[in-house]
């Protein structure tokens, strides 16, 4: 089959590698309707995080079951299926607290190659989600979206404890914090602030449901939430870049007794413990746990409630992934769509 | 009148001073019925905190209105009430969530110096809670513990989400962290592991609802704690002490999507943001919002529902309360009341 590959900084190929097979009775074979480029695989493209050898690429995936192993027993053949990074056996007790990225059993996906024309995904009955049809094709974007930075920023937005009526405020205008905006707007807030220069990324973020754009950053972009939440800060802030810079803003465009939820994977962060003491900010994120929110997320998509598909603003074929990098290092894309 | 004095790292001198009056209309003065030494006095007197010049000390306080300003309604002359260690309207935006400390309007009692005969209290209607009647005796203790080391506990329980039937380890064996375990119990905790390496701290947490004791401390006491909770860490663990290595004990020895509740007044503390983004903890803290607890502990102690009294291992004349800070300092006392 095809499949993506990252050799080193910048040089990604499309390569032909073996077929993935059953290697655990818990497995099943998805055929990649399609995938996509992660901002956080830009992480090793750009040299930010080491690459060591030729590594296949993708961690975000919907498809179809060509193949269960022995032990799967609620996923079948022919489903079209939505995964996410993580696979989870869905049923240890920190699956069911709702942190199925740290399951007692988690595999990243990341490693197996979700760029390609098949993957092997672990755990397939705790980890997939079959939708209730084959879906039409215009939920398809919607449904990968879903697979991460839909399902992300839906964490990062819960995290963030945002209330209906509260106003919130999204630092980073990636795809994460642009679908944060469109998950603050459902779970009900009053007002969205998205953070971003960007007059693409911002007319997206108006569509998703942000009330006010701010281009301002770092202090000047905090004394700008503030001047627009009477001096206090926002209730809730969704933090999706993972800075030194963008935590700090993130925290201190937080209320006291508000929330920040954090889902920009942190590098090289460290938080200042009495800055953090005296702001009296709740704390919560990580690599969101997608599989909790998947069953909903999907119902809203196919039901057509919401659609983060056109997150998605290139699709290329497989073959064409290293263009796909290209641009969204380049930020002339948002999120490139990948269809083997 | 008399009262306590810091003049450099342990040197402690009570002296005389001028009475206080009133300043502001929104005032009250109160003759001071008991005060104590809390562990955060520690903290300048052993010269991590830097001390500039002499300065009042002292921030928990219970005792009765002598006088109140012009613009004071509800607090009344000859009343006996409780405050705690911040001044807050319990108007603004901040208080009404819960989060006094934060006042916009905020003045930290400390400077005041309640270590004395008498204390003026700022914003006097918002500050202080009146005992439904002169309480007896045997409460007073009980009602000064309420003023900061109960309060800020029991915050410390709230803020670590603790739940009927849930595992809670304690970090810190301080007057705090003690409490911590009694708010535990109260809030219905199923299982409350005290970690404590002092006998007399110990017996103290046994009989405030400990159900175990873990001695260990850094990576061993992580270890210990994982070894108790089938390797997944406790539900909610309260931080008590505020160094780099308490914190890190407490995030440690969190579940993922657990909480931690941090009430040690963070000394040099830097958060590692990778590693907190994959502990999937949440974390919140900071100065406790006494203010929102005291009616209800108010309540509790009144009514011998609660007995936090007991904390106090060592009574003296305030005259004495040098002695009362060498004996914490040298770990002979938990905590030391002081006898105008």
């Amino acid at each position: 089959m095809r499949g993506t590959m990252l050799y080193a900084p910048g040089d990604v190929r499309v390569e032909t590698r073996d077929d993935p097979r059953i290697e655990q009775p818990t497995d099943a074979i998805i055929r990649i309707a399609a995938a996509c480029v992660c901002g956080s695989d830009l992480w090793p493209y750009r040299g930010i995080e080491p690459v060591t050898g030729p590594t296949p690429m993708g961690h975000e995936y919907v498809g179809v079951v060509e193949e269960v192993g022995s032990q799967v027993t609620t996923i079948r053949q022919g489903q079209f299926v939505v995964g996410s990074f993580a696979a989870s056996d869905n049923t240890c007790e920190i699956c069911r607290a709702g942190y199925q990225t740290s399951c007692l059993h988690r595999e990243w996906i990341g490693p197996l190659g979700a760029q390609a024309e098949y993957l092997r995904v672990p755990l397939a009955d705790g980890t997939l989600v079959a939708t209730p049809e084959q879906p039409s094709e215009d939920v398809v974007p919607g449904l990968l979206a879903a697979s991460d930075v839909l399902g992300t920023g839906w964490f990062g937005a819960v995290a963030a404890d945002v209330q209906p009526g509260k106003t919130v405020a999204v630092v980073g205008d990636g795809a994460v914090g642009l679908l944060a905006v469109l998950a603050a707007k459902h779970l009900g807030a009053g007002r969205i602030i998205a953070m971003s220069r960007h007059a693409d990324r911002q007319k997206l973020a108006l569509e998703y449901g942000a009330t006010d754009i701010v281009t301002e950053r770092g202090d000047d972009g905090v004394a700008r939430i503030k001047d627009l939440t009477n001096g206090l800060g926002a209730h809730s802030v969704i933090e999706a870049v993972g800075t030194q810079e963008s935590m700090l803003q993130a925290i201190r465009s937080t209320r006291p007794g508000g929330h920040v939820g954090y889902v920009g994977v942190a590098h090289g962060v460290q938080l200042p413990g009495e800055e953090m003491f005296y702001s009296h900010v709740h704390l919560h994120g990580g690599p969101a746990p997608v599989r909790r929110f998947l069953p909903e997320l999907v119902d809203l998509i196919t039901s057509h409630a919401i659609d983060p598909g056109n997150v998605f603003d290139l699709t290329l074929p497989l073959d064409q992934a290293a263009e796909g990098y290209r641009a969204m290092d380049e930020r002339r894309a948002v999120k490139a769509l990948l269809r083997p």
